[in-house]
């Protein structure tokens, strides 16, 4: 069971602007990158072929707070939370921490909420219950950790 | 004065993902895309070099539901309203439509604050008043638009 | 039949790089959305689902030479041009105009091969000759207009 | 003096298309990534804004040979070579091997040329000579390597 997952990323130069910061839609990335890699470090992977029914993850909320920018080459820690689970979906907090600070600062926090589904021969999706084998290995955080 | 305007674009390839739907982080690009051509229809540029002191427009927080996926090649139109104007910051609102579905329909909806800054000469930001000559030019939409 | 194609964009926010002008990875996706401008303009997608078989177009080769940089707001003109037609790919060429230059002026220039392929049911792709429907609307532009 | 670098990086869900593989543009950031990562390795930086004249390397040229495809999830190995190395230029080869196959194979080979410039007061571009503290670090691949 696990509640939180941490990973680190250096600012790559595609990520950044003219305005010399990373472009905001990048927060977007890195928070699906932290959230991909908490789901293999349960042992699954989103994209999840071998179930059955094979289930897909979409984003039906996204959200994101920026407080200072991010820069070329600079190191920073995205720290996912289990902020709620549902039957059918969850709500996950990042929290963007720019190590090489001193001290290391949080720079951005953002949220998603994401759907577990499933589809049919047409491609259309359905939302259903989180699987067993992976709901059972997510916790939510304590409250006081997510204030 | 203006208070909403609207882009089309189509969905390229390289917006798709392995699930067969425009990446959800695209969806703050094509906002933004809406946002600047919102400020070229206004005779400015949201790179304003040319004012005194130079202005820029980082995002303070950004948001999206996602109701209904893109595919690849779908026609969508972003209407930007604008919900909020301060003194030194913008709200916009985002909604975005499949025109090639019938009849057309609204398949996410966003927003964007939006804070106007200049930078010292070390490149740090600090929030000003949005110059009196942008300011005059946008209005804020209607309450029963914004509903 | 057609030998060339033009689309025309303008340089968005999210496809620059600190260094202020349009990050170099950003060229392919223009070619590749001229590409399938240019498929449309004669009347099919190159997600072929309705074909039988299903046909896509993996490329196996991409180049670009840069001359001068293309910043943000810079109209760009796209024009590709088809270089070869193959039994089974194609070779592209395109070239880049920066419009809003006076005059215009040609800032890059790059090529595309990509292939016509069919994927049997686990995915693997095979090289497919292209369909009769498509090649027949195809023609190579004229020697000298490839010089 | 160095004459090559290794990354390796796992293919993230938002580089995928809906093909199912990593969009062709990509690799031309992957190979970036792995161009920065071996001048950080050399102990500087390719934003060296505290060289006396500033430098910047922007390419003007870059190609890559695709031979199979990337998939999500995949790890791959991109294997730096410093192919040729002029008075202002270097031009870098790229070799992508696929981690998780077995036996690991190359996928795409790659190459960029990048030259040093310096620019004036109103941003224009000039070669110059690579500083001799850069120059001095690098050296090119053994021939056999590079075959």
């Amino acid at each position: 069971m696990a509640c939180e997952y941490r990973i680190t990323r250096r600012v790559e130069f595609s990520e950044t602007d003219l305005a010399g910061i990373v472009h905001y839609s990048n927060f977007f990335k890195y928070m699906e990158a932290a959230e991909h890699a908490f789901y293999r470090s349960l042992g699954f992977s989103v994209v999840a072929r071998d179930m059955d029914p094979p289930v897909g993850w979409p984003r039906v909320h996204a959200e994101c707070d920026f407080r200072k920018p991010l820069r070329f080459e600079d190191e920073v820690e995205i720290h996912l939370l289990v902020a709620e689970k549902r039957t059918k979906s969850l709500k996950l907090q990042f929290r963007f921490r720019k190590l090489n600070a001193s001290p290391p600062e949080e720079v951005a926090r953002g949220s998603l909420v994401v759907v577990c589904v499933t589809r049919n021969v047409e491609g259309m999706m359905t939302s259903v219950p989180i699987p067993g084998e992976i709901a059972e290995r997510l916790e939510v955080a304590p409250a006081e950790q997510l204030a």
